[in-house]
C-alpha cells in the first residue's frame, strides 16, 4: 500500500533488521523502566512541582528520553535521533530512532493506562518499524520488517487488521472530541455520524487496538512527527493504512487517518476531504 | 458524609464483614474466569453472532452472571440477587448483591481495558462494599465495611482520594461527551468549563481512579443501580462522595456526581443544579 504514496523503501538485510529489532526492544524495556516508578505515584499531580522543579510527568519523560538515548549511544551511534523531550541528533546511517518516551501525558497524569512509549526507525521514506508500549499492563505492539506482534497478559499473538467492509459496521476512535481546528472537527464529524460506534480518550493506545484487529479507524489531528513514526509503522506492519487527511503520507504529523483496510479509508478520506 | 443524607447504617460484625469479602472477592474472581476467554477473542465483532445467537459481549456477559449466582448459591442462598442480566432473585437476609458483569461492554467490543466487573451488597441504605474489577490489567478495586484497597501490577495499595480544594484543579471524567439529555449536557458542560482537565471513554473504570486518587470527579447520566453500586461503595470508602445531581443518595442509579472530597462535591453539585 504504501508504494502507491510514497519512494520505493530500500532494502534492509534480515541480519541489519534482527539487530534493529533487539535494539528497538533495548529501548522499549529502558522507558518502561525509567517511567513506571512516576505512574500513579502517590500525590501525582502535575501542579506540584518536585524539587527539580518539573512536575512527575515532565521528570518520567525526560528520564525515559534519557535512558533511551544511553541504549542508542551505546547500540547504535551511527544512526540519527528525534526525541520529543530533547530534539534533534544528527546520525550518518540514514536512520534516525523517533522517540516519544510519554504519549498520552493527559492519560498518564490520571492514572489511565492508554499513555504509551512510541518508538520508530525511519529512513527517507518513512518509518520501517515501530512499536506501541504500555509499560502497565504490559503490553507491547510491534510492526515492521516482517513482523507485526503483540505481547502481553494474553501472551504472543500477531498482529493484523480487520477486514470490515463498510463504514456503518466500524469503530471509530480519537483522543478529544475537538479534535483540531473547527473546520477538523466537522469533517471529523462527517465521518463520525456514519460510523456504528465512535469512542474517546484513548491517546496511542487507539492505534494498537487498530493494529491488533480490536477497532476500524483513528482520526486525530495536531500530530507531532513522535506521534505517529511508531504507530504507521505497527499498523501498515499489520495490514493497514496511515495517510493524512489529504491522503499523502502521515510521518510528518499534522492531520492523520489511519484504517484497517483499503476500503475503509477511501470511505472515510472521501468523507474528510468534501 | 453518608449520614447526612441517608438513614444510619446497620451495623456488620467483623466476622460476618469478613466472610461477605470472601464471597466478594470469589464472585470477582469467578467473573475474571469466565470473561477473559472472550476479551479480544480474535475475531470479536458484536455483529457477528455465534451458534447460540449472541454476540461475544453477551455470551461474555451472561456467562460471568450465570458464574456470580452459582458462587451465590453455594455461599450466600439467604442473600437477594439483582444482576444486569438475570434480573431480581428475591433473598431473606435484608442483603442484596447487585452485580454487573461486565460495565462498559463498549470498551469491551473495542478490546480496552476500561471495562469492569461491577459487584456491590447493598442493604436497605444502600451499598455496604463493592468491587470494580479490571480482569485483563488484573486491577481490583474494593471498598467498604472498613477496607479500601487496590491490587494490581503496582501490587497491594490502600485506597485514598485526593484533596483538591478548586474545582479549577480537577480533573473531571466522564463516558460520552453527550452524557445524557441535551439538558444533561448543559448542565455537565458549566462543570466541565471550570475544570482543569475533562477525559472521556473510561466507562466504570473512572470511578476507580477516583477512588485511587488519580482523578477529581466523574459525572455521567443515564445510569442504572448496578452500574453504580460497585463504585459507590468503593469511593465512599476510599473517602469520597457520590450522590445524584440533586445531592441524593445515587444508588438508585440515574444522573451521578462522584467527587474526591466533600468541597469538590458541594462546587460541581452547585452547577449541575443551576
Amino acid at each position: 500500500m504504501a508504494n502507491l504514496r510514497a519512494p520505493e523503501k530500500a532494502d534492509i538485510p534480515d541480519t541489519l533488521a534482527s539487530g534493529l529489532w533487539d535494539t528497538a526492544h533495548a529501548l522499549a524495556d529502558a522507558a518502561r523502566d525509567a517511567i513506571l516508578p512516576h505512574f500513579r505515584a502517590l500525590g501525582l499531580d502535575a501542579e506540584n512541582k518536585d524539587a527539580t522543579g518539573f512536575d512527575p510527568v515532565t521528570v518520567a519523560d525526560r528520564a525515559a528520553e534519557l535512558a533511551m538515548r544511553e541504549v542508542l549511544a551505546r547500540r547504535r551511534p551511527q544512526d540519527g535521533i528525534l526525541g520529543e523531550e530533547f530534539g534533534t541528533s544528527a546520525g550518518d546511517s540514514g536512520l534516525t530512532w523517533v522517540l516519544d518516551p510519554i504519549d498520552g501525558t493527559r492519560s498518564f497524569l490520571s492514572g489511565a493506562p492508554t499513555w504509551g512509549v512510541l518508538i520508530a526507525l525511519s529512513d527517507a521514506t518513512g518509518p520501517r518499524l515501530g512499536i506501541v508500549d504500555q509499560p502497565y499492563t504490559g503490553e507491547r505492539f510491534s510492526g515492521g520488517l516482517g513482523r507485526a506482534s503483540y505481547t502481553g497478559p494474553l501472551g504472543e499473538r500477531p498482529l493484523g487488521t480487520r477486514s470490515t467492509a463498510m463504514l456503518n459496521e466500524a469503530i471509530l476512535f480519537t483522543t478529544f472530541p475537538e479534535i483540531g481546528t473547527p473546520e477538523d472537527r466537522v469533517a471529523f464529524e462527517r465521518v463520525k455520524t456514519r460510523t456504528r460506534l465512535t469512542r474517546y480518550g484513548t491517546d496511542c493506545y487507539a492505534y494498537a487496538l487498530l493494529a491488533a484487529g480490536h477497532i476500524d479507524l483513528v482520526i486525530e489531528a495536531g500530530l507531532y512527527p513522535y506521534d505517529v513514526g511508531g504507530p504507521i509503522a505497527v499498523i501498515e506492519a499489520a495490514g493497514g493504512i496511515v495517510t493524512n487527511w489529504e491522503g499523502g503520507p502521515a510521518h510528518g504529523g499534522g492531520r492523520v487517518l489511519a484504517a484497517a483496510n483499503a476500503g475503509l479509508h477511501a470511505q472515510a478520506l472521501a468523507l474528510l476531504r468534501r
